[in-house]
Order: C-alpha cells, then sequence, then structure tokens
C-alpha cells in the first residue's frame, strides 16, 4: 500500500516553500479563447525560478530534511530541470547538492547547475550509469537521494501549483498538466479534487511518449521504450507512486501528436509574448485536437516551463 | 509655442482608457540584475493589447473624439503597431478606420489590422505616397487622421504606463524609454518628472537611427536620413512636439549598437522568459553599454512590445 498524499500535506508544503518560491501569475489570451471557443486559464511556472515548477517540488522536499541530513546534502540524477531546481533549492539552505549528468549533456544545463554552486559528477549517458554513479556517490558523501517524482515531498510541492491556481480562478471545470514522471499531475491532481471535488482533471501526454496513456488504460505499470517527442521533459517513466496516484484521481489521458504540440507552441508564443517549452505545450494541443468537449468550459492549463534553446526552435 | 501635456492630462487619460486596456505587469530578474549590478524593473507593455503601447494612445485619442467625429472614422498611415492599435481602439467604439499601408507590408501586419475589422488602403512603399494617400482619404471621408506620436492626446495615452509603473515600483532612481517618433519617451518624461522630481529620465537609441540624439545634442530638429537598425520601430523621426518636449524633460539619450540590441534581446528571451520585438531590448542594450553609470541604482524599463516574426530571428 502507497501512502498518497493529502491536501493537508500540499498546503503544509506551500507554508514552507511560499517565501522561496515565485507566486507565479494567471495569464490568459482573448485571442486563442476566440479561436478555441473556451475560456482557457495559464497558470505560468515558466515564470519560476529555474523556469520550472520543478523548484517547487525539490524546494520541498529539501526543507523537510533534518539539519542532521542537511549536512550531508543531497544528490540526484538528472539532465534537466530537476538537476537546476535541487541545485537552487539545496543552495538556499547552505546544503551541498551532488548532480549526477551525463557527460553529453547540453552546456547551458552543465552551466546553469554550476552557476547554483552544484557538484556535477559525470557518467556514461546511460540510465544503467546514471543510477550507478548516483549510488557510489550517495553511499561515498551520505547525501540524501531526491528522486525527480517518485517522491511523497517532492509531489506535495508540485501541487502548490495547483493550490494558487484555484485561489485566483476559482471556478475551472478541468485542469491539465502535461505528464511525463507524473510528479506534476500526482500534486495537481490531489490538490485539485480536494478543493474542488467536481473538477475534471486532465493529463496530456505525446502520442511518442504515451507510458502514462497505455499504464492508465491498461490499469499495469508500463515503462517508455524509445519515446520519441519534441517534449523533452516528457521522456520519463510514471513510477510505482506517480502511477497508482493518477488511477485513483485522474480523470483521463489525453495523447497528442508531435505538430500539434509545435503548433500550440507557436500560438502561446505569438498570442501570449511568453516563451514556454515544448512539454508545456502538451495541454494546449490537447485541446486544439479535442476542441468540441472543451467548448465553453473553464480550462486551466499549468504552463510546467520555459527552459529551452532559443537557437534551435522548430518553427 | 506648443502646449504641452501635463500629469493631470495624463491621469484624465489613464482614467478613460482604464477599462479597456491591460494593467501590465512589472517584472524582474534576479539573474539579469546579478549580471549588470543594478536593480532593474521591465514594465511589460509587450502584454499590451495588440502587444505595444501604441493601444493607450491610440485609445485615449479615440476617446476624445465627439461622437460626431467618431460617426465619421479615423485614419492613419503606418504599417507598424500604431495600424493595429488605432484599429481595435476604433472598433472598441464602434468607428470606423482607415489604414493607409503600403503595398508590400508583411502579411501579418495587413492581417492584424483587417481582424479588427479596419479598412486597408494600400500605396506605394514611399512617405509621399503614404501621406498623400492619407490626404485623399481623410477628404473623401471626414475621418479624424491619428498620427502616430505628432498628436497631444496619444502623447497624454502613452504616458499613462508610467504613471502605472510608478504607482507598483516608487522608489525608482531612473527610467529608461526607448525612442523612435518619441510618443512614449514624451508621455513618460512629463509623468515621470511631475510625479517624482528627483528621478532621471533617459532614452535609448540605436545608433543606426540615431536622430533623437543628434537633434538633442543639437538643439535642432534633424530627421533620420536613410536609418537602419534591427529595432524596426524606431525608424521615425521626432516631430516638432516630441522634440520640444524631451529638450525640457528628458536627461540625457544614449545610443547603442546593434549587437548589444541583439544580446539584451536575447537576454530577456532567455532569463525573463518573455517574448519582447528588437525596439524593447534597446533601453537594456543602453545599461549593459553604460554599466558602471547604473551600480546600485533602481532602473525602471519600459518594454515596448513583443511583435515579432518568430519565423526570423536574430539570434
Amino acid at each position: 500500500m502507497h501512502q498518497f498524499p493529502t491536501l493537508n500535506d500540499i498546503l503544509r508544503a506551500h507554508e514552507l516553500i511560499k517565501d522561496s518560491i515565485h507566486k507565479t501569475p494567471v495569464l490568459h489570451s482573448l485571442n486563442i479563447n476566440d479561436q478555441l471557443g473556451c475560456e482557457l486559464f495559464f497558470k505560468c511556472e515558466n515564470f519560476q525560478k529555474v523556469g520550472a515548477f520543478k523548484f517547487r517540488g525539490a524546494s520541498n522536499a529539501v526543507s523537510n530534511l533534518t539539519s542532521e541530513e542537511l549536512k550531508n546534502g543531497v544528490a540526484t540524477h538528472s539532465s534537466g530541470n530537476h538537476a537546476a531546481a535541487l541545485a537552487l533549492a539545496a543552495k538556499n539552505k547552505n546544503a551541498k547538492a551532488y548532480i549526477v549528468m551525463p557527460e553529453n549533456a547540453p552546456v547551458v544545463k552543465k552551466n546553469a547547475v554550476k552557476s547554483y554552486g552544484a557538484e556535477i559528477i559525470f557518467c556514461k549517458p546511460t540510465l544503467e550509469a546514471r543510477e550507478s554513479t548516483l549510488e557510489k556517490v550517495v553511499s561515498k558523501t551520505k547525501a540524501t537521494f531526491i528522486h525527480p517524482y517518485n517522491n511523497f515531498q517532492v509531489i506535495c510541492g508540485q501541487g502548490t501549483a495547483t493550490v494558487e491556481f484555484l485561489e485566483k480562478i476559482s471556478a475551472l471545470d478541468i485542469l491539465i498538466a502535461p505528464v511525463g514522471g507524473g510528479g506534476l499531475l500526482s500534486g495537481s491532481a490531489i490538490a485539485a479534487k480536494a478543493i474542488k471535488p467536481d473538477i475534471k482533471v486532465f493529463a496530456a501526454e505525446p502520442k511518442g511518449a504515451d507510458d502514462a496513456f497505455r499504464s492508465f488504460k491498461s490499469k499495469q505499470l508500463i515503462p517508455s521504450v524509445n519515446p520519441k517527442t519534441i517534449a523533452d521533459g516528457l521522456l520519463t517513466s510514471l513510477s510505482e507512486l506517480t502511477f497508482n496516484i493518477i488511477l485513483n484521481y485522474v480523470d483521463n489521458i489525453l495523447t497528442v501528436n508531435e505538430e500539434s504540440i509545435i503548433k500550440a507552441m507557436f500560438l502561446v508564443w505569438e498570442r501570449m509574448k511568453i516563451i514556454i517549452e515544448p512539454s508545456s505545450a502538451v495541454p494546449l494541443a490537447a485541446v486544439i485536437e479535442n476542441k468540441d468537449s472543451f467548448q465553453n468550459k473553464k480550462v486551466g492549463i499549468i504552463i510546467s516551463g520555459g527552459n529551452i534553446d532559443l537557437k534551435k526552435l522548430p518553427f
């Protein structure tokens, strides 16, 4: 039996982290609403510190460590937003962060992690190498491993975005979050259903990385095999914990094609003048592909992040 | 003698337009502050309706027309943000807008103006053709010509952004606006100096289109000849009215090179996750080029707009 976070756990997380995170704005575009025939609200975690919601979860996980644990630092393996988020969260508590990264990670990501004062340990670019390197680091340093999503406190932290979202726009009929490992979706779904029991919670996932969709439909945890999508934040597979939360709290998972993701991303950039990464465009792509189901609804979308190589855009 | 707008005129404009404009947010980036050694605040008119501050001035100009005048509509010649702004401002008052545009204007600009229901009259792409075509339109329709910046009420409308800015961040030491025709700069300078007499007001201008700089230094109105800059909103020359306001209210004009504009634009996109057009990056470029003069100051920058062809980026 898994113990799921509750709304109280998420509210407690919000209390703990609220002075170190940005309370991100909720934006909308009348033009996009007109085009799609529904009322869309965007919770802009691309404006969060380190440019992604991940800072909420990492901050909460670090805030829940004892001072004894903090002395030994924290560790993770990631080449993405969680690495930078954990590095900054640790720095804010004067704790050391050890980040295992594949040696071929983009220079910009290495620099981001370094700029927060974390120690990077490079490894071969395979999951096996990442895990075994992390094990060595943890056994040597006694640092606490903070998993990017298979972690109770990380999930509570991610749920705080939805607490703020519903505080601001209480009339939402539907909430849509992208799903990769499922940390954001799990926290969002628990918070939303507890605050507003009649809200529908949907996940949006690229067709090219649809392990959550297949797991949800078959009620069996099916990991990703060779996922392929421009939404590089959604390549990971669900974990036991996030899979079970999603089965219990999420109403449906919508899968979308790559063209819709690029179209949705372009629409947000052009009309809202904000920079979002491809993973963040997946929920809007789901609305575009299923326009009729959302007519006249108030739909909340969590924009997960804004970290993208501006020199390699898909349009 | 010119009659200059006063703070009261600007406050009256704000009362008139405040329900039709967006009260745009003020954003900042700790990372950019660290890089530059000062505290920067950005008033984000890229989030204004039609994606630019121009909607403030156009709305105020249209709001000041009599119902008799509104019946005949409004007219202007422009291929830029003022065209779209006037088209929407007129639509909001159920008035007709006639926009004279060069036949080679980008399709995206033509479509924006059309989407607000304005009538486009095409002409050859010369200033002479634009002015003579506009004259014909005005004499035929009796529409009121709304100049993009040589217009008292337009300047008052542009000044309302600074009223909101100083309401939010009252401690600003310096305010910087980009200068093209000078409408934004004029309204901003009058508002800022009246609200906070000890504030410094600077203009920022590309070296490749430095007519305002040369006019300011020589105290003679010198028009642009063959200006060349990526900041396509700043190609126009000052008018009699804006030149005289600038001489009286602006402390200095800083010119910047093209590389700094692109660098500043990239910095804002990458760190703040917002889309700004090249003209909007000119004030930040001035801070980058004159870093020492801004140390430890609180500097307010007006981000003028976010309309840029996302398929033709300079980086």
